[in-house]
């Protein structure tokens, strides 16, 4: 029996220093119950390596394989024996061949590129798992499920598991800077640079890397949408050696890379005086920029854009519009087989407070609907959950089901910009999943925004989901460690969206605590419950904002009431919130489609959760709750503190059943959620009551 | 004749460009009509030289009159004849007998340390203007008040000039830090620092002495009170050769050099582990470090201390209070005699927004009217001229008149951190001569804040007056022109408090823009309208705030509402308005002596324009004026939007009577004035309707 602490590797120390269970993430393994152990052990003696040719990532998927389940069980299983024993695992690519009789032909072809089988095969005498791809990448994923299988103590003995995944493209953006800072990041510094440069130790980022591959995640943008001066030249001769070195490891790991990029980069770095998407030189400059990527990088995957965008550089600027700036990088990178994919984040960010007729909701679509079908090929639209910008509750864009003919993804936020910035926990997948779900019937009845970001809806080639990464240089990864579950959750739901919210916590309470019930119980409720939590303190019935101009942390109810940046709730003595509707309002539910507009346009049918996104109502409205919304604000406020006090309780009945570093650091975040979430209820209920004069029916304290 | 262009010393330029008009404030001396030249030249062809011993001022205040001379006669003065010619001037210090016949015995004895005589003496044959003081310091003085005589046109014929000043202690504080930014500093960086270092090209240090000299300031403190890490260090021999550089520079110019000291320094630099200053190795450090900065700068004025205030270390760490903290360092300084300057802007910063019986507005009496007595003869107090912070009206600050046994200092703040940034025009002179008139009834009437501020009203041996500088690296000094007027203004008012604001409105326009009437009609009329003007589009009747928060530039009326800092208006939809009674409020009223205290408590005779400060009453309050509280709100903020437009009108009708330089640069940020103005107006009032629910009278755009 070899030493744990010898064939683990993925506890990355810094200066020597034990970097603890937090850092292992989800790739933890820590040895099982013996009995579980003995019964796995039974399987995992020998690993028979099937593929047609050598294979890093069918040696990654080895060692990952050889690595789990030694930390699991205690013992290493032997890698490139011949079926001896009288049960084995067989990991197999691309060689249909040897797995004839352990898969059927139909199933083989649901696959794709990047499906996997997972079986339990019998045969006389012996017995053995497949873990069985058309390609490596498959059997690669296939191992990561079967770690997971055994993470989650399931039996083995009668596996039939045969995956593919929902979305091609499963990305993380990192909003990183090469400074060292992450715009919006609540995790320490980047794990990719330091002080302009890329760092030189990058065990960690082969640990990312083998985090993403654990949960599916196949590509990933290393630098922030936001491309300042030094992060211009990651596509020039200076800094592509370093960007490969970087997509060498992802690679491995079947992550796929990409670089933000700035549009006026033929200016910043070019050396011309435009950057006209028209103007031939510009598209030579484009051309010869990603010839050079592809030198460097032969499987690099492509650029992603935000243009014309908060100060941003783009195509207005010439007269272009973001078809002709899309289409243009798209060309240069079409003979490579790259993709271009475009920021839908467009809105007036100079807009006049007084102006009540302009909707910064109105703008994305507004923006991009007229040029539906003009975009090539290989471009792909990258379209925010929301039509605002990532807040507690917002409804869904309409542009999911609005554009028919252009490829497209979703972007959520997994770092809590507006949802506590990982000192508050707000379990996200819950959210993500109402997104996934919401049915935008373009196509009637199930035409889920899920279906229409993969491309499913409308049959686009191209399609996924993309995400900002939680991620940063803390030692535990996410600030707050439950936050974790929130990477971990998107990846899981990229992978496979029909998964619930509640089968995802569990799995990840599991994997990241163990199985004592009462831990598993515990976390799993208090992550399910958080999302409910973080908007009853905050701000209500889907008006948004109420947070402190700038960092976004903390109540500010004007916060953002007479800025330029198109976010207000017209909150006066009488009333609040937005009135979208089409015929006294800005018009913006005219962008769904009929069944969803009429439903938000009419203020019996608007669901209470969105009500002042869509409506200017009094205060004494009548929610379908039977509450005023004064009344429900009030209420809310209150329930939401108290429930983040819960949380600080439901956690300390687990001291003692987890490892107290991670204890400890969890609890120090819910204390101080607890504090804030008083913070919170205390300045919004005063704001309203001031702003109101409308007392509290239950005469609560309010300032 | 000499060449104009050589002669004049403070063209400082930067990389050989010309640094135009603006750049020489009051030391312009442009060529005067040639009539009054003539006349003034027959005074001005010798200045004999009278002085017991060579004095480095003696030279300066000539080389001033050459210069000076030169520059606007055409024509320059030889230095040191022997009084042959018909007219001359005789500058004289010290050697009194030389001045017998020209000043009488007890107009000298009136002259003190920094007193002047300028007088025309008429003898058979010959005649000559003495100006001449005790001191080459009073002679110096009067040379610089010769030349402001020669700059407003003033007659040479019959001169009887007798002044010395109010205040003894005449400082300016400058916020400098040595990475080369300026705390609340609004005409660029640093002219001392650059990049933690002293800067190595001093002459323009040397042209701002000049600039001190000329309006009668004597002391500075060269770094900001927050003393950072890098200025800690100011006091070891690390940096005191650059200290000492630095009060070589200002020695000549009669001015006294003073730091910033930080008062855990015994920590920081000392390599102790504590700052106690009870505690003897913590006295020992102080004695030694100011042994070291003596050796240096042996005219060293002393420290500036600002303690226990905004997270600054002080004594309260150790149970110690304030006069153990300032003792303990005037104790190291006396000596030398030394004095230790130690600020009173101490209030509890992280105070409960929800909590209405903590007062800021009290801080500052209760933390030290109890110590009244116990601070040594060279510790100065400096009390800030209001309550809370350079707010655009306060009421004045109840220790001036309340501290009767401890020398104290008035502190204003010329940079305009509350009022308008030097983007906006406010001249706060006549703000602080509302300050120095205010009457304290602390010895019955007549009990003024200047005469508290000076010494005068309890005989106190040391006072006088500080003020926080406006100027940085900015060409013209102080980034918007006319802000120049604020500085000039302050040191004529520390000089001579008696001056009326219009007099030094008249005086600074004719010095910095020439005698042509309309300009001079003009700017006066602009500089005296402006602080009423900013008043009226900003906070109303003394609340106060209601900026954003951090920068404290432009409107945010909530900005401050729900913070720790102290400062709130609580306004709700029925009033606005702090309760400082003493029988409903929080007693800060009754800080006052009873005559002042009565006026403020009681609401029929609290003046208007302090109403909110005092006071908390419904809307519909009927003020003195015959307003209402929120008619006045609505009245005051469209007239004062409409008088920045006034403002910018009256600027363009000076178009070509002045130079087109200094004309683009001042309409540039009246421009941006009475843009601003509109935002503040459209905000505060919107932010009024919205909560008070009742319209303008006049019904008038509100949004």
């Amino acid at each position: 029996m070899k030493n744990n602490n010898k064939i683990i590797l993925n506890s990355t120390s810094r200066n020597g220093e034990n970097v603890g269970e937090a850092h292992k993430a989800w790739l933890r393994y820590p040895p099982l119950d013996p009995n579980q152990a003995k019964e796995y052990a039974s399987w995992c003696g020998e690993i028979v390596v099937i593929a047609s040719e050598p294979s890093p990532m069918i040696a990654n998927a080895c060692e990952e394989l050889v690595n789990g389940i030694g930390s699991m069980l205690g013992t290493t299983p032997r890698v490139g024996g011949s079926g001896n024993l009288p049960r084995y695992l067989r990991i197999a690519a691309g060689d249909l061949a040897e797995l004839q009789g352990a898969v059927e032909t139909a199933e083989l072809e649901e696959l794709g590129e990047e499906g996997y089988v997972l079986k339990t095969v019998r045969e006389p005498g012996r017995a053995y798992i497949a873990i069985a791809g058309r390609t490596d990448r498959g059997a690669f994923y296939g191992a990561f499920h079967f770690l997971r299988l055994m993470q989650s103590g399931h039996s083995l003995d009668d596996l039939r598991v045969i995956e593919r995944p929902a979305a091609k493209l499963r990305m993380i953006n990192q909003w990183d800077n090469m400074d060292g800072s992450i715009e919006r990041g609540y995790a320490g510094r980047s794990i990719f640079y330091r002080k302009g440069k890329f760092v030189t130790d990058r065990k960690r980022i082969r640990d990312y890397a083998r985090m993403m591959a654990a949960v599916g995640l196949n590509a990933i943008t290393i630098n922030n949408v936001n491309v300042h001066e030094t992060e211009t030249n990651l596509i020039t001769p200076e800094l592509l050696p370093s960007v490969a070195a970087m997509a060498d490891i992802f690679r491995d790991y079947g992550v796929r890379l990409y670089l933000s990029v700035n549009f006026a980069s033929p200016i910043s770095c070019g050396g011309l005086t435009t950057a006209d998407p028209l103007d031939p030189e510009v598209r030579r400059f484009w051309a010869d920029r990603v010839a050079d990527v592809y030198r460097h990088v032969p499987d690099f995957g492509g650029f992603l854009v935000k243009a014309d965008s908060e100060f941003r550089p783009g195509p207005f600027t010439y007269g272009r519009d973001h078809a002709d700036g899309a289409n243009m990088l798209a060309e240069a990178l079409r003979p490579y087989g790259g993709i271009l994919i475009w920021r839908c984040f467009v809105y007036d960010c100079l807009q006049d407070w007084r102006d009540r007729k302009t909707d910064r909701a109105r703008a994305a679509y507004d923006h991009f609907r007229p040029l539906d079908g003009k975009f090539a090929d290989n471009v792909i639209l990258q379209i925010k959950n929301g039509p605002i910008d990532f807040q507690i509750r917002e409804p869904t864009s309409p542009l999911f089901g609005g554009m028919q003919h252009t490829n497209q993804v979703l972007e959520l936020q997994i770092t809590q910009e507006y949802t506590g910035q990982q000192k508050h926990l707000c379990f996200l997948v819950p959210q993500w999943k109402e997104i996934l779900d919401f049915d935008t019937y373009a196509r009637g009845e199930g035409s889920t925004v899920s279906k229409a970001a993969t491309g499913e809806l409308f049959g686009r080639q191209l399609g996924g989901i993309a995400a900002v990464s939680n991620i940063g240089d803390d030692l535990n990864w996410t600030g707050h460690l439950l936050a974790q579950a929130n990477y971990y959750g998107y990846g899981r739901l990229a992978w496979r969206p029909e998964l619930t919210a509640e089968e995802i916590a569990d799995e990840w309470a599991r994997i990241t605590f163990g199985h004592d019930p009462v831990v598993v119980t515990t976390i799993r409720r208090m992550l399910l419950d958080s999302w409910n939590i973080y908007e009853n303190y905050t701000s209500p019935l889907g008006v948004g904002w109420m947070v402190n101009p700038g960092h976004h942390y903390g109540p500010n109810v004007d916060g953002y009431e007479y800025s330029k940046w198109g976010t207000y709730h017209y909150a006066d003595c009488h009333g609040i919130g937005v009135d979208r509707t089409v015929k006294t309002g800005t018009g913006y539910t005219g962008q769904y489609h009929d069944k969803v507009a009429a439903r938000f346009d009419a203020i019996e049918s608007c669901p209470d959760e969105l009500l002042l996104f869509f409506h200017h109502v009094p205060y004494t409205h009548l929610l379908k709750s039977g509450k005023t919304v004064i009344q429900h604000i009030y209420d809310t406020h209150f329930e939401g503190a108290e429930q983040a006090d819960t949380q600080v309780d439901a956690w300390r009945g687990l001291q003692g059943r987890i490892d107290s570093d991670r204890y400890a650091s969890v609890l120090d975040r819910l204390q101080e959620q607890s504090m804030h979430a008083k913070e919170w209820r205390d300045v919004v209920n005063t704001y309203f009551l001031r702003k109101s004069g409308i007392a509290d029916e239950q005469g609560r304290t309010i300032y």
